[in-house]
């Protein structure tokens, strides 16, 4: 018997702004919910970060969103769902801590293979370099089936969307060099910033090319209706950022195909974020 | 009168590769000298990384150094160099101390300013966002001279070179981006990792480019000229890493230009860098 419950609004937290490919898509599928995002623009990118480093960066903005009054987060960084997914989950959810937090990987792994379970083919998965030396979307695809999967590090196209450059020919070089000799049948996006980078990848390539963000949606649509406890709240989206939440809210536009207004800025203290007005130190910063 | 005191290794401290191109000068000016490297490879990039963040990593890197009988740090790293350096000069040295920190924007100030106060013009200071945003550089140049100084951050350079790229056209295409309206008459490559990047600048721009590493090394000699109580000791570079010692001993050697042989691996344990065993993890990380 459910019990009744306060409605949450739904956490969704990404290494910076590529997560918000993720939210545009989840706020199609569940148009009224509240959502608050908070990017760690501040400390990316992840992808060549230690996977210890990574936990302690994932633990502090899970916390943060549950002071936020969330009780469900999406991972939406691939990197972290790769890394520090169990981790999350081990630490906050389970029956008694009414929390939940929910991956983009399984997501992806099931899109992918359900892609080549009709049609055959080998799955390309295009992460950054840290998603892929954890191999946990080959693991998750081959509890699925056993399917033929090729993992790839592209490194540098995080950051090329990053500078807004994601329509420049250095985005159109770097992706096909990234491609180049690639023997696969479907093109996975296993990074939240490369939906941006859609033109150059399908120019690269004569694959399909999967994002798996509108599947993460449906999945989450899924969840919630196999956990009526987790009641969620209606409201417009807030966002919080450890980056300059200026530089959020103008590239953050780009990534969620709507106009990001007001963005709170987090910052470490003692080893939490919390919220903090935005210093840009000046030169020579002496701490005492 | 000097006191008589045991000859100790140079340390060299980065974030990651990059300070290899200027130990790279430092032997080249010292070379029976023995010098200590450590980059911080498994935690960089510095360059979004808020200031206090910087500063923690930076007292971490350069205990490790003086740990290592290192009385003499060079932050050979603009980033640490343009942020941190009075707060480890301030921490660390001073008469009772017999230590000393030295930096790398007071001589690429002196560098450029020597250059412009001959040949006139502007000075065009190419680094990244985070050291554009501390303005360091302009506030050493004006000490030096009333110069017409510009900053330019240039984020996607440091990791074009991390991946090994820095003779395509994905390079030159992006410093030619980066180089273009440029209103100067001498750039200045304001991060170590932009030699490596030398032609690519030289394609894309009629001026001068300076590479202030050489100078770096002609002060660190004046420097000892002038302190002979720091005895310098002789004998082979030793090299430590937070990150992975195998790809810092591959990708090291390019930016040397001599092979990096055994790489120590480096791990913070309670806020101290120790020497640890490297652990790569595969799949999803849980920590108790």
């Amino acid at each position: 018997m459910g019990r009744r419950v306060k409605p949450a609004p739904i956490g969704v937290y990404d290494s910076g702004f590529g997560g918000l490919t993720v939210l545009r898509e989840l706020s199609r599928a569940l148009p009224r919910a509240e959502f608050v995002y908070l990017g760690d623009a501040g400390r990316a990118p992840y992808g060549g970060r230690d996977a210890d480093v990574i936990l302690s960066l994932a633990e502090q903005c899970v916390e943060r969103l549950f002071s936020e009054g969330c009780r469900v987060v999406v991972v939406a960084c691939h990197t972290v769902s790769s890394v520090a997914l169990r981790h999350l989950q081990a630490r906050y959810t389970g029956p008694g801590q009414e929390r939940a937090v929910l991956g983009v990987t399984i997501p992806a792994a099931e899109l992918a293979v359900d892609h080549v379970s009709t049609r055959g083919g080998r799955i390309a998965f295009i992460a950054t370099a840290r998603t892929v030396a954890s191999g946990t979307f080959t693991t998750e695809c081959h509890k699925l089936a056993p399917v033929a999967v090729v993992e790839r590090a592209a490194p540098l196209l995080a950051p090329i969307v990053e500078e807004g450059w994601e329509t420049s020919d250095v985005a159109r070089l770097a992706v096909r060099r990234y491609l180049d000799g690639l023997d696969a049948q479907v093109v996975v996006l296993g990074c939240t910033h490369f939906p941006l980078l859609r033109e150059a990848f399908e120019a690269a390539t004569d694959c399909p090319v999967l994002d798996p963000a509108p599947f993460v949606a449906a999945r989450l649509v899924d969840w919630l209706t196999r956990h009526p406890d987790f009641t969620v709240a209606e409201g417009e989206p807030r966002f919080l950022s450890t980056g300059d939440p200026d530089a959020f809210a103008t590239h953050g536009s780009r990534f969620l195909g709507a106009p990001v207004t007001t963005v709170q800025h987090v910052a470490e203290t003692a080893g939490r974020l919390e919220p903090a007005a935005r210093v840009v130190p000046r030169g020579q910063v002496v701490r005492a």
